[in-house]
């Protein structure tokens, strides 16, 4: 077809443009002392779940976190996420399948990253968009949850491949489910060997505390976590 | 950002020409009297066990179905399909997220449709992509498993919109999710009012009848169901 080269002439430069955001955006997070997490993951693995119980044990143990969470059309998870007390915004992205940093820093026009401890962005859910796209965040969790079966690193291997963290969640329905754990961690292991992984359930809490302390602990983080 | 425009003329005349490629698939399939389903929906959502039981049930009342199945990376959705001893190929789409119709024109050049009755095509696992381009199906139904939760519809408003009909799957698990059918209706119903909704289980073939029986019965269909 004609028009590709075109197409990834147009995507290369937003890439470009979007990493010297991306590096800007990582400086002013360092400087501020927040760390930044962002969660990536198909649509009802659970991220939102997740992240609000990251979110009231973080303000429980006396941090200050916040939120900012990515949708095409909605604010439903940003009114999910209000509960747990903390500052979060909506980001509506329209038709686009994917946050990018350009879109992180106009949120946070208004916020002073200097009142925050941990700044946690919900990308839109999605397997395939998000992975391109650096927001300057200091770890990148892909979450899976076991209702959607082990094969999803072999079939999304780049998201896999451009996260930090692999966080299983949804394990309270494991056995429901006949969730095969050693096949899903040796697809996870096959596509980013040495990947650590996380198990955890929003809803009974287990993994949660494990989760909290792989974080950094102090005030004013370093970008390398102490 | 300047570069909008030129992206949005370059998608408008992809658009352009899969719509036109997909009429001529339209045509043949009405030709050749095969009945064309796509199935939508985000990553583990049960799209390829729904799929595998509905080929081995047709095979067994005697029906000719045939699948193409689209994934970034893997064939396994193949391997799996074929267990039910009817052709199935698999669309490798490398890092695009969505199937387009010359993908479904290449596929089917080896292939003569006079010998099917039913042709399904799995498109790739995502809730955005897939859902402005025409593969020339007659039906096109987005599944929503109970484990992802009731607001998709809500949150991936676009990609309801252009389905015919919805497959609630995995229902055999509504209960430990303490899945909400009541939301989840008036979700769908929002989005697309008057939209068919199928209750299903691959794993305990709950629904599966009802669905079949809402396919036309006769061989040479004509593009409208009898």
């Amino acid at each position: 077809m004609s028009t590709q080269p075109r197409i990834i002439e147009v995507r290369q430069n937003i890439l470009k443009r979007n990493d010297e955001l991306a590096k800007e955006l990582r400086l002013r997070f360092q400087e501020a002392g927040v760390f930044v997490v962002s969660l990536v993951s198909s649509p009802g693995s659970g991220k939102t779940a997740f992240l609000e119980k990251t979110l009231t044990l973080l303000k429980e143990r006396q941090y200050r976190p916040a939120a900012l969470v990515g949708d095409l059309a909605t604010d439903n998870d940003a009114v999910r996420l209000a509960r747990s007390q903390t500052p979060v915004k909506q980001i509506t992205t329209g038709t686009l399948c994917h946050l990018e940093a350009a879109m992180i820093q106009t949120a946070l026009e208004d916020w002073n990253l200097e009142d925050l401890d941990f700044l946690f962005i919900e990308n839109v859910g999605n397997l395939v968009c998000p992975s391109s796209y650096d927001l300057g965040e200091n770890l990148r969790l892909v979450l899976l949850s076991v209702t959607e079966g082990e094969d999803k690193p072999l079939k999304y291997p780049t998201i896999f491949n451009s996260s930090d963290v692999a966080v299983v969640t949804k394990v309270d329905l494991a056995d429901a489910v006949e969730f095969d754990w050693k096949a899903a961690e040796t697809n996870i292991q096959a596509v980013r060997p040495g990947m650590p992984i996380l198990r955890v359930s929003a809803k009974t809490g287990q993994g949660m505390d494990e989760w909290l302390a792989s974080l950094p602990s102090g005030r004013r983080h370093s970008l390398e976590p102490e």
